[in-house]
């Protein structure tokens, strides 16, 4: 709390789809950035973009009073803050440590616990918006914790985010609102292909019923969104199978600990499951109609 | 198919929140129509918008060469037709029966070769919006039957229709694709409920989850029209918890019929039946997130 705002110092740790576009915003936008991945080939993708990338946490850290975890989940960010490497004990006070990933609202409130006894500093402040607006800086973020962090992070939120939403003061409500998200948006995407399956299999044109459902109450953001794929015939994953087998993990997860039934969201998983023990859990989203069997789907015109 | 391009004469059987909209849409457009409803005030309520209000199904065909059935299920579009007092033998042939019920495809199949029989044209056009846009004619329709018959029809439908997709001749493909439809919607509804019900039990201001997922990628249609309801504690009925008991109903004996599982409507019918079983029944279809216990659910203001 002594700290005034100073000039922000980024590290971002994990330059996948969406972290590379996030190092890349920050870049864009004049801010001090140093990246850093296990992947030789991402960080000299991240070279070319014009970026520092890191040779390891202790290079990346060094400097900095802003990291960004932008890892695939939980067991990543622990690794990287507590591990063998760990980070977290390297970290000068003060240091703010904005948690982009997608976890539990729990972890995330035992994290904040964590790093508080080490006095850093903590907001969780999980991404919506895939890889493209995260390379163009226009993500959405749902963040939560103490307004002086907030204040300290606003060029860095600015220059990465279209829509910074944040949902409270306590940390773990930013992971909170994402998980209601992905679970809508994991049902959402099951939904749709469970609906032009059973369209299809009845005979009906798949083109004319997106249009149809596209103009209909039976719409949403996903439908409109993945269907496409269906109808092309093109599985090439802008996000996986895997990921709402993950998110609709960590989705049901969290109910079973709040002891809170959520059977709807358990039967979408189930088919994600279904889709990726068939061998399509590295295939774009919209391949859970693949858990479906019998249905004549349309082909790729390649 | 000797019966040339006439003036249309209608009949609209059943004056329900639907069907009144449909009878007064087709009034305002001076097409001739005489409506019939079990319900002498909902026959009284036709009258006074100005339009004839007929004793009996024979009085309400008579003379008539269109026929809408806008009724609640196939069970009572049976028994108009083939009932007791069934009107199909009455019916010259070359009378335009359009089948405006959400049924099942087969069901629509099957009344159609039973239609044809004794000369007369089938139409499936059950429809879609809602009773305030049935009532200013701007329902979204989507049938199917031969071109002959739509060219017979087109005044009417133009009159009670914003949007009229003809999705093939053959009969039974109009509830195909109000079948995905209703899949999706359905299955959209229950799923808003779990999420915002999570939402709530995690501690979030339900207001607050609702602005962000309306500007997410978890949005749908049924989640930006009926959330509102929960976020005012109204559970008046725009439409009912029972409605999608029904159609939920349809959708899944008709996979079950075809056998193919639709796992995800299974789950969300179940809500629905819960809520039902709870005595919700007749309440706005919102309140499915009834079927969540242990939610502090916000209150009336009233």
């Amino acid at each position: 709390m002594t700290q005034t705002t100073t000039t922000p110092q980024v590290a971002v740790i994990g330059l996948g789809s969406m972290g590379m576009g996030v190092a890349q915003s920050l870049v864009r936008a004049g801010i001090t950035t140093r990246g850093l991945d296990i992947n030789p080939a991402t960080k000299q993708a991240f070279v070319d973009a014009g970026g520092y990338a890191a040779k390891d946490l202790s290079d990346a850290v060094a400097g900095c009073n802003i990291i960004i975890l932008m890892l695939v989940n939980s067991q990543q960010c622990d690794a990287v803050l507590f591990g063998e490497q760990g980070m977290a004990n390297q970290l000068p006070a003060g240091t703010i440590v904005v948690l982009c990933s997608t976890t539990s609202a729990s972890y995330a409130r035992d994290l904040n616990v964590r790093l508080s006894a080490l006095d850093l500093t903590m907001i969780d402040a999980p991404v919506s918006g895939g890889a493209a607006k995260a390379m163009t800086g226009d993500m959405s973020i749902m963040a939560s914790g103490a307004p002086e962090a907030f204040a300290q992070c606003q060029t860095v939120f600015d220059a990465i985010s279209a829509k910074l939403y944040v949902v409270g003061d306590d940390v773990g409500a930013g992971e909170s609102v994402k998980m209601v998200n992905q679970l809508l948006a994991g049902v959402h995407i099951a939904a749709a292909a469970e609906a032009m399956a059973l369209g299809i299999k009845s005979g009906l044109d798949p083109e004319m019923v997106y249009e149809i459902i596209c103009n209909s109450a039976g719409c949403s953001w996903m439908f409109e969104n993945r269907v496409p794929h269906i109808l092309k015939g093109d599985y090439s994953p802008n996000s996986m199978v895997d990921i709402f087998v993950k998110d609709l993990g960590i989705v049901l997860d969290a109910g079973h600990e709040m002891k809170f039934p959520l059977p709807i969201a358990a039967s979408a998983l189930q088919q994600f499951l279904t889709a990726s023990a068939a061998g399509f859990g590295q295939e774009d989203d919209s391949a859970v109609i693949k858990a479906y069997p019998g249905v004549n789907l349309p082909q790729s015109k390649s």
